[in-house]
């Protein structure tokens, strides 16, 4: 009968799990075809493993979920979810025989309440889908990564994902209020509160944001909204030097300002842009700062901060008159890791966050790094966060350049530990950073951090081999 | 030698805990006498059982706290980890032949940076301290518990601790970005991160902050600060019923301001403040409503605000002119436990938090309650955040009333978590409300926070009986 249509060949072992995750499943929301369930192994990230998986399932609601997980547990297959895999860490890259659960199909938005200031949605929702839908209601939904137009809010949950919101407004994690949660077992747990506080217990909601899926399954979410501030106007600022444009930011962040977005692009990045879209921004320029306000007034903000700049050494200011031309000058911001990838046809992009007082030695640091590599390295940095993307440009069809790519990637994170950073501001640890995971937290968090895993993950079935 | 100086009698157990303890403090830091230790019993909650501690330190190094947890696995003791005392859950009360480790000594300020924005401290730092030394150099430490003056930093982070300024600016675990912690045996680990934003690996640290100290002793936290903003000017609303009040409350959020303070008080609570303080408040108030705005343009928040409470109707708006006035129309608020207190002696406060479109709900329930013990029951709310304190008004030596108000304090309980809320906004769990946090978590919650504990305190030692 249902089991007519599925077509691929499978072998005993496959052909159970299939045959059991169809007990509960429609036929439709299980994917055996090799050519489609290979379309599922990898995220965004390059230099990161991915097996194949046995199957995809699409499940559209929190019983398929729990059907899948028990299946799971009782035949101790592992499980990977995944959003839009998106992910820059390889967090949602498949292992060899895992059954792929993709959320992608529990997509509904179940509620915006404007008084609460709440929304409730399923994990597949696309952030940009919900940004919008809580724009018309007078919200605000900030966490924006740039792949906002694809990725979902579970993998956001998953991946604790930032943007360039968070100078002001804090990454995914201070936006998720409560969650429910499939439990290996496929039991339910629900955490957190749809209110505004609530100290009910340990924090289990946010021990969830950024797990990468190595603890349970998000299947809903209650997520915090603002509301929706005034447009934002954005000025540019060119330096002569990157140490001079990190010494803006401090100022900027010294003084008091609190700015909507602090947007550094690096003389290779600026470069970079200017030949792909002939965007006219001098060579000459060494930094571009890109500052911008929310606020009732932001022009005198902008006249603030422009003013911190000239003192900082900045060459022009320009501040925008309006809201077009304030996306005038937030293009070359938004080209910069098409315009890096196109140098050599393959980037890979480091998440290194320090303190901002560092900003300038990380820059600094990195380009020492890229010479002696002899490779281009550009950085675009969420500069008011010290949170900084130095993007490795190579050609990976050459094995020495890849080679070297690696190497300076890995140095670039000791530098950023050296520096009193973090391996990972907002992407996360996946598969590409598990070696620098255990560097950053030492031996003991290593050791507390398993133990965790183990009490959600007895079995090791969730997302294995990411994190540790 | 040293041993001479401890004067009080101790059984053979104690006297062995103490030479040990004695070994790695100084005799100073070791309390023994039972007059002495028997004040460090308890915190500021009624209704709450507390033992007898066998001993009270009072360590000023991370060595010295290592010392005790070792001694105290090494012996199977329980640790009861205490800051000012000043919680409202029973969090802080010693069991029977327990270490009370109290962290009041170490109380140093390590470090406030501007640029980065971020302070390190010890545990024992003053709130109000700290808030104090932040300010002289423009930066803002937003949790303010009723207790700043008193609560320690390390008891805000044990127990999650709100105050007024949270409808703006967020709870104690917002600010928190990383710890120190030394573990049940004595290990010292390392949570999150001095950078604006980190993911590597599972948020360890929201785990520790509400752990009311059952997983760890925290001996150092690395806080966020913010700019210093400009001060607030307050506006006081009077309102004919208590569903009038909560209305202008929604209009207030749904409008989409953003007060510094939005804060209710009911006519009982009126009524006992006027009793107390001949504030000159009309008797006619069935509810006051206290707005604030710190930005660059109050008066005309306060304008737009005070239109809503009329349009909600409110029979009178005043807003401040000046810092002075705005102080004195907090006066009324800030006097409102206090003046509870005075109506039968004792207090019993609650602290149920409902999603704020629910607020009114909350105030009739309990004005129910109320009438069904035949008790004074005052209600004073963070209105803006749906966070409640109904507070219970009794005789402590009349066991019947007695009873009638802990009857009445878990109605109000069962009520909130029937509206959507939870049994605790910002005082915690503690001894309290134990058996309530398995009602609002579910028993699925208590088997996954139990396990989560048990990670971290394999022996049970850490603060036995809280929370679950």
């Amino acid at each position: 009968m249902i089991m007519s249509r599925i077509e691929a060949p499978r072998d005993d072992v496959t052909g159970n799990l299939v045959d059991r995750l169809l007990g509960g499943l429609p036929v439709e929301a299980v994917l055996v075809d090799p050519d489609v369930t290979a379309s599922y192994a990898n995220d965004m990230a390059s230099f990161c493993p991915s097996g194949t998986p046995a199957v995809v399932v699409l499940p559209r609601t929190v019983e398929q979920v729990q059907h899948v997980m028990r299946i799971a547990t009782e035949l101790r297959v592992p499980v990977v979810p995944q959003g839009a895999r998106t992910g820059l860490s390889g967090a949602a890259n498949a292992s060899d025989g895992c059954i792929v659960l993709s959320l992608t199909k529990m997509d509904r938005i179940l509620e915006i309440n404007p008084v609460d200031r709440i929304a409730v949605v399923e994990p597949g929702v696309v952030n940009a889908t919900l940004s919008r839908a809580v724009n018309e209601l007078g919200l605000y939904y900030p966490p924006d990564p740039s792949s906002w137009e694809m990725c979902t809010i579970g993998g956001n949950i998953g991946t604790a994902s930032g943007g360039l919101c968070c100078v002001k407004y804090g990454v995914t994690a201070e936006y998720v209020l409560g969650l429910d949660v499939v439990l290996a077992d496929g039991r339910l747990m629900s955490t957190g509160r749809r209110t505004a506080k609530g100290v009910a217990g340990y924090d289990m909601t946010r021990l969830f944001v950024g797990s990468e899926g190595s603890l349970g399954i998000v299947v809903q979410a209650t997520l915090a909204l603002r509301p929706k501030p005034p447009e934002q106007l954005v000025l540019a600022a060119e330096f002569a030097s990157g140490a001079a444009a990190c010494d803006a930011v401090c100022r900027i962040m010294e003084g008091g300002h609190v700015p909507s977005l602090l947007e550094l692009m690096d003389r290779t990045t600026v470069k970079a842009v200017n030949d792909l879209a002939h965007m006219g921004l001098p060579e000459t320029t060494e930094a571009l700062l890109l500052a911008a306000f929310d606020t009732t007034d932001p022009a005198a903000d902008l006249a603030a901060v422009g003013a911190l700049c000239e003192a900082a050494g900045a060459s022009q200011v320009v501040p925008a008159d309006d809201a077009a031309e304030s996306e005038l000058l937030l293009q070359a911001r938004r080209l910069s890791l098409t315009a890096l990838e196109a140098v050599k046809g393959t980037t890979m992009i480091d998440d290194v966050c320090v303190p901002r007082s560092r900003l300038g030695e990380l820059l600094e640091g990195t380009e020492r790094i890229a010479g002696k590599h002899q490779l281009t390295i550009g950085v675009v940095a969420h500069a008011g966060d010290g949170n900084t993307h130095p993007t490795v440009c190579f050609d990976a069809a050459d094995p020495d350049e890849s080679r070297r790519a690696r190497e300076s990637f890995d140095e670039i994170m000791a530098l950023g530990l050296e520096l009193g950073g973090t391996i990972t501001g907002e992407h996360g640890v996946g598969v590409l950073k598990k070696e620098w995971l255990a560097r950053e937290i030492g031996p003991v968090g290593v050791e507390m951090q398993r133990a965790v895993k183990g009490v959600f993950d007895p079995l090791g079935i969730l997302n294995p081999g990411k994190l540790f």
